[in-house]
């Protein structure tokens, strides 16, 4: 074969191993976000024995599953659950069909501007007001109300929409899984119906793939059309001991790799730290008070503390982010 | 560019496309187990529709999703449902553990071997042995024990293992649906954790995207290692009213095709009629007595009655076994 052949094979088998997304793409090129130091190429080096044929550590495409939690490991989550956000804003758009609001907590404190007072009743506060905003519609007019907040709502700190405080290096991170055959997943405490609406745009991740916290629904016939009501009851809490039990239910496998920075994440941490030989286990430590915030063991929100001690007694990877990130936000980059 | 240039070039282009699969499979060649009629036309008219790019009835790659019921749509379901034999020979194996069963309904009629006597307890009979034979170990255990089973055990009528008894043009059509970019789900009455440990093998269906009935699991150290304990309470039953809740939990978009047998099917069917423009609502009559079985509207298993009536009212597709397929099973090739 003459040299213009080999030319034209070759590029036609680059154009066709790009579209495949089976070359295995290389750290350096598509971490850029990250520093270079041992938290990347822990990483890289996991990527690398995993997807090398013939490795001892090789795990064949199927088994190749990565988790994730979304608050405070893929986006923000101060000062509060962006979520807890949207339940807020709902609260205030729900007020006047709800005259009986102004008299009744936590409702009340919400609508004088005192979210803390409102929240002061704990989780059945938290309850009431998730319950009393995402309930009683059907999915479809759920979905579409998270819809139109996820496109308007912004973070009172950065004035940003909340789908642009998601991490740039975690962003990468997830392609580049994905472009060595990883089929990446959300394992979140959050709901399910508030994140698949916009996690395929936003992280690339379909709604098959996102787990979360559910309410259940119940299919009823309306007007001669089927639709999926939603009921004011939990059907599931996908955080701390209920992530592996979310993954079992949700995915059957179990992953190699687990990305999270809470106590929530622990047992999500350790079952995948049962699993397979070849393993990741990650957590993102939040150490930017500069481009970010800084919290771990004292946090209401996102606390790390007991997930921090076995971290380091078995010797999972934190990521430091003010260290091993060049950039947060992508809007910063 | 010469000749040579060019056939290279179309050689690597087909290598590609092989492996892209995004050439569009065409019905002919790619269901040969289905006779030429009406019922291939539909269903190859539909998928020429949904990956035509430019027909106004295109649907994007992310929205081509299709899903099938498992017993009596993709393997047998006579003379009883297959998990119903799996969960008899359980009880057998466990007797030796339980004295007591001996003298303990619905398990002392099983254990002379009169299923009918122990079946006509009804529904709480059957939750019992249900739960008696897929509760009380880890998630782990189960899925050795069901992979033991299914490797062995032969069906009482053909001398078959259960997974031969799958039906050869559904296994076409399923991995036509793939080469036409389709995701293929299996949407079940039947047992998640008694499908996924074979799905894969025998139908190329991965665990994640099987949805079935389930039982509650929790999240347990033994030992310092963490497992999930089965546990004998229902989580969710994955049938009739419960099959569009559970593709909108596991899912999270409307199915554009689906595949039913029986009046549990009906839900499904109406939810994926209720959905996008281009859509295939498909249901298998079993009318051949003399390779499968024969059975609709009186049958106690896979009931097909008001689906049927349904199916004749909306102009949704019936697939006539005896008329429509040319072979039943792959052994009968």
């Amino acid at each position: 074969m003459n040299t213009t052949h080999t030319r034209i094979l070759m590029a036609a088998a680059l154009v066709c191993a790009l579209a495949l997304g089976t070359t295995v793409a290389q750290a350096e090129d598509a971490l850029p976000s990250w520093n270079d130091g041992k938290t990347k190429q822990t990483i890289a080096d996991f990527v690398k024995r995993a997807t090398t044929p013939g490795s001892p550590d090789f795990v064949p495409v199927a088994e190749r599953i990565a988790v994730f939690d979304n608050d405070g490991t893929l986006w923000s989550e101060q000062p509060m659950y962006f979520q807890l956000a949207f339940a807020l804003d709902r609260v205030k758009a729900l007020a006047p069909q709800h005259p009986e609001w102004k008299t009744t907590e936590p409702f009340a404190s919400l609508l004088k501007g005192d979210v803390k007072g409102a929240l002061a009743g704990g989780e059945p506060a938290i309850f009431q007001i998730v319950m009393a905003t995402h309930a009683g519609m059907t999915t479809e007019e759920f979905e579409k109300i998270v819809r139109d907040w996820i496109a308007a709502a912004k973070h009172p700190k950065t004035g940003r929409l909340y789908t642009e405080m998601v991490y740039q290096p975690m962003l990468e991170l997830l392609a580049y899984l994905r472009a060595n055959s990883f089929k990446t997943f959300i394992v979140s405490g959050g709901g399910i119906e508030f994140m698949r609406p916009w996690t395929e745009k936003v992280y690339g991740i379909p709604p098959a793939q996102v787990i979360g916290s559910s309410i259940k629904t119940k299919f009823e016939m309306r007007d001669g059309k089927p639709v999926l009501m939603r009921l004011p009851e939990v059907d599931f809490i996908d955080d701390k001991a209920g992530k592996p039990v979310g993954i079992h239910k949700f995915i059957g496998q179990h992953p190699i790799a687990a990305f999270g920075n809470s106590d929530g994440d622990l047992q999500m941490l350790q079952w995948t730290a049962a699993g397979p030989d070849t393993r990741l286990m990650v957590l993102i430590h939040h150490t930017d008070a500069e481009h970010e915030w800084a919290y771990d063991r004292k946090s209401s929100i996102g606390r790390l503390d007991k997930a921090l001690d076995e971290a380091q007694k078995r010797g999972w990877t934190v990521v430091d982010m003010k260290r091993d990130w060049k950039v947060i936000f992508p809007f910063a980059r």
